[in-house]
């Protein structure tokens, strides 16, 4: 058979999950938390399968989940959606992407993307028959920014699509106004879409407001929003997320989710739009992953990594030049093996190696596996 | 937005569902049951989420049920899969199809298609970029069969792949032994492979045994073989299937379904895992179909519609050409408004309009519904 994705191997997650099950490492490779959810989701959505909830929903999604969804990202930012044409469940954010790309990206048509990037962007492009035209970002003092100039410096008369993430998995940087302004500039007057990655949009510290592209209707006019309940709620296994875009948008979007997976688990949406409800879980969402993100950047004050900035996502990167010259790829694999902390490879997000002396830790972890975490770094 | 998928509109299954609604009418279009599933079922799936089963399970599928999923087949078909390499679960047989059209079908490449088809296969192939070459069943006084000499006549040095179906939505005729030996002349000394689309494997009636790819090692070498627990478990909403493959074509499917929906709700895999531990579900459904079928068909035997064979799946097809000259949309529309029983034309399987006087009822229904749709029926 020959490979549509001749490039693709195991993913570094998994690569790294089961490394560190191997070596009784601490896993804070992967980004899942080592914790539950809340009781009442699951109570929520055991309660939708004893009710009967059992069969198709709608192909777009349950109504009561799409109308709490709508009424989420009103409040929050500002922007009305149309539940009944607008917003689309869809069976995790991975999926929600894939489909994104699969009903907009024509063969030949080229799709900016932002690296470091997820692993999931490129592949998925392809398979589109797409031309991924790669930005990286900079890394300066104050941590990773975007380019704008040499995005701007990407744009042709082939380009489709521009993706972007924020907050942003691995660097934990979030876009500010000056990044959504230079974005605005670019597409201006151009009928180029936005790709908006906002799983982490409850995951922002410091009090800094999270720049969804639902805040700027001149983008949200061209955008696909895709969001994820697996990260608001701490129940990654549950693979479902959303998708908001115009109708126009939508309406493409449909067309292949309908042939991609028709629709997602329905006790699970019943549950999830029984839960959002109440506001409370994903308002104290910042507050809950920057005490946890303290406590570990605190702890890692101790040890001789140096820290980059954590403004967003469960994520946090540290440059580890001072303890070594191994690749970030080596220097993950004898962190797990021989500290006994697993971690991510910032150079995995890479589609061409670089090497920056950087790896990612996820401290979606409960307190006590992040202090034993800290503990074996500390020995370094 | 130059569409993708231009000629997709709503399914004719959410028409139907909809106006079915809107008029009150029996619902026996959209194939789903409206009796619930087995409450043990349901109690293994809030098991797994209250013991915490709410992360990522392994990308391909959680071991244990990768495993039960092997040893039935084994155990039905005599065919051993590798849990390990094999078997990946789905978010559903539509994913399935998807995903396997995706990984092995380049553009430019054809793939059979036999008509009437499940409205997904056609927007599948052409969103991998391939060609879909249509082949009609020929409908004759035992029902539909397969013309495999027009199959054979399709095939040239282009032709990627087969897809086939058995038991066979919308018209309920099975593949017998002679089909086979004819898919496996066809196929042998060439390298093209078979997609077998087998969501209704466990209705088979009147003894009859089920086909199935995997029973047929020459095949199997060369097939993804795609099953659905929605449909074996009357849980169509929970989206949960999987596909079985040789270990190369596992590996390429793998590598989209890696980036199509990553894996699958952790929690029902783990509650069907352990439900499958008792075969006796899915080892009594074809007797617990086959009567539902003979209650509906021996009450459609008091009405003018001509009965056509139904020997697997949940559906029974009628020529209602005694009864009306109206197109089969129509009759359907009209079926359902006038009469209160809605229906699926089978000319909605058809990518070019095929009028046979034909339409689909499912029979997957509560035996008061089927008698109350059958005193309707009787007053044409
Ligand atoms: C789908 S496994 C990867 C989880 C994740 O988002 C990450 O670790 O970056
Ligand atoms: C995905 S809705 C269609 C259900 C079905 O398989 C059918 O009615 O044919």
């Amino acid at each position: 058979l020959n490979s549509k994705l001749p490039r693709v191997g195991t993913t570094i997650f998994t690569v790294m999950s089961t490394l560190a099950s191997e070596k009784s490492a601490v896993n804070l490779g992967q980004g899942f938390p080592d914790f539950d959810c809340d009781p009442a989701l699951v109570d929520a959505v055991s309660h939708a399968m004893k009710s009967g909830f059992n069969q198709y929903p709608p192909m777009p999604g349950v109504p009561a989940l799409r109308q709490a969804i709508a009424t989420k990202i009103g409040v929050v930012y500002g922007h009305q959606y149309d539940p009944a044409t607008d917003i689309t469940v869809t069976a995790g954010a991975t999926q929600g992407l894939l489909t994104a790309i699969m009903c907009a990206v024509h063969p030949g048509d080229e799709v900016i993307v932002i690296e470091p990037a997820y692993d999931s962007y490129v592949p998925a492009i392809e398979l589109a028959g797409g031309k991924p035209v790669l930005v990286q970002m900079v890394l300066g003092a104050n941590g990773y920014s975007i380019p704008w100039d040499r995005i701007a410096a990407a744009v042709n008369s082939r380009t489709r699509m521009i993706m972007i993430n924020s907050p942003h998995n691995p660097t934990g940087s979030v876009l500010g106004l000056a990044d959504i302004e230079a974005l605005k500039t670019i597409v201006r007057g151009t009928d180029i879409l936005i790709l908006s990655d906002e799983v982490y949009e409850h995951m922002v510290f410091d009090g800094a407001r999270h720049e969804s592209v639902c805040r700027h209707p001149e983008l949200a006019a061209r955008a696909f929003v895709v969001s994820s309940f697996g990260k608001t709620y701490h129940v990654t296994g549950w693979k479902i997320g959303y998708v908001a875009a115009p109708p126009a948008l939508s309406a493409e979007f449909r067309k292949v989710h309908q042939y991609s997976v028709f629709t997602v688990n329905t006790p699970v949406q019943h549950g999830i739009a029984q839960y959002m409800q109440n506001p409370a879980p994903y308002l104290d969402l910042p507050a809950f992953y920057q005490r946890k993100r303290d406590l570990f950047r605190d702890g890692l004050k101790n040890t001789r990594f140096k820290l980059l900035p954590a403004d967003g996502t469960y994520f946090l990167c540290v440059d580890y030049s001072a303890i070594s010259s191994l690749s970030e790829a080596d220097f993950a694999i004898w962190l797990t093996s021989e500290i006994g902390v697993a971690a991510i490879p910032v150079s995995a997000f890479y589609q061409s190696p670089r090497e920056s002396g950087i790896v990612r830790f996820c401290f979606a972890k409960q307190d006590q596996t992040l202090q034993l975490a800290l503990d074996r770094l500390a020995k370094i």
